[in-house]
């Protein structure tokens, strides 16, 4: 059973939860967190014609139904569609909170979100910083890692929302290392292949110290140590052709980036639609589309659920090797 | 008339050379800068039949005949094929400096560079930081501007060879504002759709300020500027996103990039093999491939002259743009 929050109810997510639920594209059971009032009206004002049901606890659930956590916060004629909205925001924040907390219990095996607006949740919870920090900071952990996956490309990431100038200051040794252990141990769970490339920081890769020492002094020492436990790792590389080696020759399964924009651009470019964004570093498995709110065109029955069947997809492959994992280790207890 | 530098003896750019001319790729007619002895030795031993003679000055060519301005420096004996070597990275100096010094003189209409090796010049040159630093301080020009273009994707640079905290110091106002003003001109004399993309230096172009000051105290004011002076400009613009806007919907011919590797790593991403440098801020005509000296596969006969020819076309397309532009204003000397 998998968790999808419904997102900001003023954005496009209730819309795509219906929509893949009742063109039958969920190929999973799952049940969602949102408000049981918003889909309704959703499915109503949009003739999608999914049927779907308030649940209190698992096992309730019918064939053929989606079940629906319902949170109980927001009444339609509190909605304001396509819009920033104080109301829709703390709401997607509850859905969050509550998704998580059932992963935490395990009644959900992951849990998958849909898009929420952080200028409207930050109208309700000042502190909110982003949606993957809200999930983490309910885990209790800190330092989250972004990685993002689509089928050519895997990338993950030092840091992620902060400036170019704070980029620098984060890619130190153990920084580095800790992601590049997240990320080999995402790669083999996806059952990819297990190489993967650190990229440099500096252009060249620092030429040898001549433009910039972040290379020898921080990133080399953490490929090293990351090799002497034996892990398939290479860097640091020069980023500007580390990426053409990944896709285009196969070199490399998945690319660890120093800041944002090294693994955003690429990926962006090669699969705008397609990637799905995966926290690693968590308690529990999560997994989000990799859109917005998409305010523009909330209510047109347009927005394409291509990316949260992807996301679900993905977090059901994770889920399933984390299982097979166990049970390997159950059934081999000397190793 | 365009001039080919060789490139570094030990290198490539030889037998690149030698192999576009021999199959008649040159579409444009050439003269060569570099050691006789050297491209006749080659010829001869990859058996390419290039029929190559010695030229003291315009005019001597015939047809058919690959001209050679013969620098003198470099006989066969001291060739060190496939390796750095301080002969060959003296000579491939000379060839460069000879080669402006006729395009600065108007004796041929542009220069196109195959590759030097740096480690080889600094060998008897410890100054020599760069291929393109020579060329412009031998113009007496600072602050030459990278491009890189193929044919999906134009790129130029505020800052390329530097560390990336030294690039995030060279993101200021006038710096990008006269990489805006270099870009929108290379991009129409290359006949390109005029509108240029400016990238924010940070992620999410700074998010109004949050991830960093750059865009809003730097960036947007160069862009105001640029489009008060007419200048088909937009920006700053979310750079993980700017490339996909550029490349797949056709929104951008040009993005102007804040560091070396926000530019570099999607283009070699989309063309690692076919695109070409321009130096854009140099009173001459300069392009050159986008490869290295390859010492690994010299003289096997096996290297691809694809960049060298696309070089060519772009530097004879910005010729003749430049040619028809001059002649307009004489036609039209009121505007």
């Amino acid at each position: 059973m998998f968790g999808i929050t419904m997102g900001d109810p003023s954005g496009v997510g209730p819309e795509i939860l219906l929509k893949a639920f009742s063109q039958g594209l969920l190929k999973h059971p799952v049940v969602a967190y949102g408000d049981y009032a918003i889909l309704e009206h959703c499915n109503r004002m949009l003739g999608l014609g999914a049927r779907i049901r308030r649940v209190r606890r698992q096992g309730e659930l019918e064939e053929g139904t989606l079940g629906v956590r319902d949170a109980g916060l927001l009444r339609v004629e509190d909605l304001s569609i396509g819009r920033v909205s104080a109301a829709s925001g703390r709401a997607a924040r509850a859905y969050v909170v509550e998704a998580t907390r059932a992963a935490l219990r395990g009644e959900i095996a992951a849990m998958v979100t849909l898009p929420m607006n952080k200028e409207a949740t930050q109208l309700s919870d000042a502190s909110f910083t982003g949606h993957t920090e809200l999930i983490a900071s309910e885990c209790g952990v800190k330092g989250a890692v972004l990685m993002l996956a689509s089928d050519r490309l895997i990338v993950t990431h030092v840091s992620t929302h902060c400036s170019l100038r704070q980029a620098i200051e984060r890619a130190v040794r153990e920084r580095v290392l800790r992601v590049i252990r997240l990320t080999c141990d995402a790669v083999r769970r996806l059952g990819r292949e297990p190489r993967v490339a650190v990229a440099g920081l500096n252009p060249h890769a620092g030429e040898n110290g001549l433009f910039g020492r972040e290379e020898i002094e921080e990133i080399a020492p953490a490929v090293a140590q990351a090799r002497a436990e034996g892990l398939p790792v290479e860097g640091p590389l020069p980023p500007d052709t580390t990426f053409y080696l990944a896709v285009e020759r196969g070199r490399f399964a998945a690319v660890v980036c120093m800041y944002h924009d090294q693994g955003h651009i690429p990926l962006k470019l090669l699969d705008f639609e397609g990637g799905v964004n995966v926290t690693l570093g968590l308690p529990i498995i999560r997994t989000s589309v990799d859109h917005g709110t998409a305010f523009d065109i909330v209510g047109k029955g347009i927005a394409d659920p291509g990316s949260l069947l992807e996301a679900i997809k993905l977090a059901a492959t994770i889920a399933a090797t984390r299982v097979s994992r166990s049970r390997w280790r159950q059934e081999a207890p000397s190793s």
